[in-house]
């Protein structure tokens, strides 16, 4: 029995966050988290595969060598990304003003950045923003710390779910950022998890690996990330729960209990998409392969002409069997079977009609709804999700910066 | 010398043109093109890669392999796309009757399509479209004709280029049509050459490859591109010129005039791309590769925050290096030189200031601006063009049927 809580990132035992403007914004929104974990534990993370990593993911690729965690410390309104090495003297020098606060090792601090690319971090600010940080530290925390990673978001994000695992309760606690889902590939992803749960270090890289794929990853476009994109799971094994070391049923209780939590913050940033009116399950069976079912999924989540079809509630189905047709994979037309939720609008090689069409559109005028395409060619099978391309995404992103 | 001709498609000596309104669109506008030759004449063409090409481009590779041709019919409002074995048959019968209307074997005469995927063709009404069609072949039909091929188009593009090879006048002629140019990928193009040469099917063959590849592909994605596009050539050889058949002096003129001809009518696609604004020139230099360059510029063309901030004119260098970042080819940060015409905001891995973002915004507010990409890394060079995304663009696509 899976149980939320009403709280977030600091649900598990030992936890604490803050969050406080500190002046990188220039307007007076939070813009600097921390989030603390009374003891030390095993970490686990997925970084962007951008070839431009920005710093702070340079430094905490090579901190996760280490495996050990105690400190989250993350900023919005600057990347620190394209900032040659001033930008990682800065991304180590909040590390270890973070540990000096804290008394810790500079190792366990791991820094997040999102905003613009290419300016300096205000490091004076900065620098103060730690101080005030550590002495604001507390469970009802998680709520400033949440809306301090913001950016284009219009919310905050955050999860904390409960189940027993043998005979122990363990949390796990999140927060996510990501607005800019509708090409979430050049958007910032940020998202961090807590657990009290006891598990070994490997396991948890391993876990993590797995669930992200099935839930980030599905809203990101296979490899196509942002220069800042994280996710890290903090463990501290205050739940004293046996250690999960092995992959037996406390693994799999534990994965899944973290898959809902991914799962909730993946389509939280999904339902918060720039712009976005309506997000959208795009799923494909049949097809002859795993990986083409993948790649039909990813050209119909990224289809401009999908996704303007969809804002407009237009069952123009004609724009799905055309992006099938450029995804690189063969199809057998006469094959192709489209259904928005449970109403089929083509099989055998035809549309159904506009009869069927009126129906399919009071589906897509409904806030979120499943596309589902059938490929009648063996058993391959993908799901992805994604929002709609509206007026909206263009005015947030044609002034961003102005 | 190459001379621009106040014409169109029927320009060179020999050609005649037709459009009229039969029906197949429900407004008044001219809906069926017609181009014959008084002789036929080699022909060459390139088609979709679309796994799923309509019915007219089955048929077109199919008599391609001829290789002769002397008539084109081109519907507009309809795309004979995923319309099964009767779309096949549909489109045969459209080449059948025109060729019974001239008295030509059916094989020379080249259907296209374009307009909704997945309607059957209204045979009716094309049927009497055609006998309409042939009774109004004159000189001066180019007009029609290039109106006749539109959709989401808002004016006709047509091009007519002479020069002498050899002694000889060689005059060629054009026509095209594509709006949905902003991911060209998925919106039909078609483009119609007509020249009075006298060359080699083979020559003309390989000559066109190379010249599509350079222009339309270039506005257009690798290999990504609607269920009909369709770029064919017809040389009725009535210019009288020693017959191109090496690669010689005469192949090279003649290729720069088809180049020029081409290179025209795929900017023209570009700048009467939907909802577009702008259209503005990629090019890198200096990659490690040519595939590497081609990579960059495709993401870069393609990139939904490039081009949102292109429409607001704001110089946010920041998207562009993240989109070098995903493109799955290795940069080195600072090596990366970008440059707005000649103005270069970006050098040794960092932006030059707003005093040069100043000026790169002015420079952005004009209808049309290069960007210049140099990587440092090699030789590899490739030029794209591309739009900049608006309003107008999701007005467009989320209501096409509506």
């Amino acid at each position: 029995m899976v149980k939320r809580l009403k709280s977030g990132i600091t649900a598990p035992k030992g936890f604490l966050a803050a969050g406080i403007h500190s002046g990188i914004k220039h307007t007076e929104q939070l813009d600097m988290a921390l989030v603390t974990s009374d003891i030390p534990g095993p970490i686990a993370g997925v970084f962007t595969k951008n070839t431009i990593p920005a710093a702070p993911v340079i430094l905490g690729r090579s901190n996760l060598k280490k495996g050990v965690g105690q400190a989250l410390i993350i900023n919005s309104g600057n990347a620190n990304a394209f900032t040659g090495t001033d930008g990682l003297v800065h991304a180590k020098e909040m590390a270890q003003l973070v540990a000096k606060q804290l008394n810790i090792p500079k190792h366990r601090v791991f820094v997040g950045s999102t905003g613009v690319i290419g300016v300096p971090l205000p490091m004076p600010l900065v620098r103060k923003g730690i101080s005030a940080l550590t002495s604001k530290l507390r469970k009802p925390g998680h709520r400033d710390a949440a809306q301090a990673i913001m950016t284009t978001d219009t919310r905050p994000k955050t999860i904390a779910v409960q189940q027993r695992i043998g005979r122990k309760l363990v949390t796990i606690g999140g927060m996510a950022k990501g607005s800019g889902m509708i090409h979430p590939d050049m958007a910032t992803m940020l998202a961090y998890l807590t657990t009290d749960a006891v598990i070994d270090q490997k396991m948890l890289q391993k876990m993590l690996r797995t669930v992200a794929d099935q839930t980030f990853n599905c809203i990101s476009i296979d490899g196509e990330t942002s220069t800042n994109d994280t996710v890290l799971c903090l463990a501290n094994g205050m739940a004293g729960n046996s250690t999960i070391r092995h992959t037996d049923s406390s693994y799999e209780q534990f994965q899944r209990l973290l898959h809902e939590a991914c799962h909730y913050l993946a389509m939280e940033i999904c339902r918060d998409g720039e712009g976005a009116t309506k997000t959208i399950e795009v799923k494909i069976t049949e097809a002859a392969s795993h990986k083409a079912a993948r790649q039909f999924a990813h050209t119909l989540a990224t289809s401009p002409l999908v996704k303007t079809a969809i804002f407009g509630a237009d069952p123009n189905w004609g724009r799905i069997v055309a992006a099938l047709g450029r995804s690189g994979y063969p199809v057998r037309p006469e094959r192709i079977v489209i259904s928005f939720n449970n109403v089929t609008i083509v099989k055998d090689g035809s549309g159904l009609g506009t009869r069927i069409e009126h129906q399919v559109k009071k589906i897509m005028q409904r806030p979120t709804f499943t596309v589902c395409i059938s490929l009648g060619m063996g058993a391959g099978a993908a799901t992805k999700w994604t929002t709609d391309l509206t007026y909206d995404y263009i005015k947030i992103n044609a002034s961003y910066r102005s």
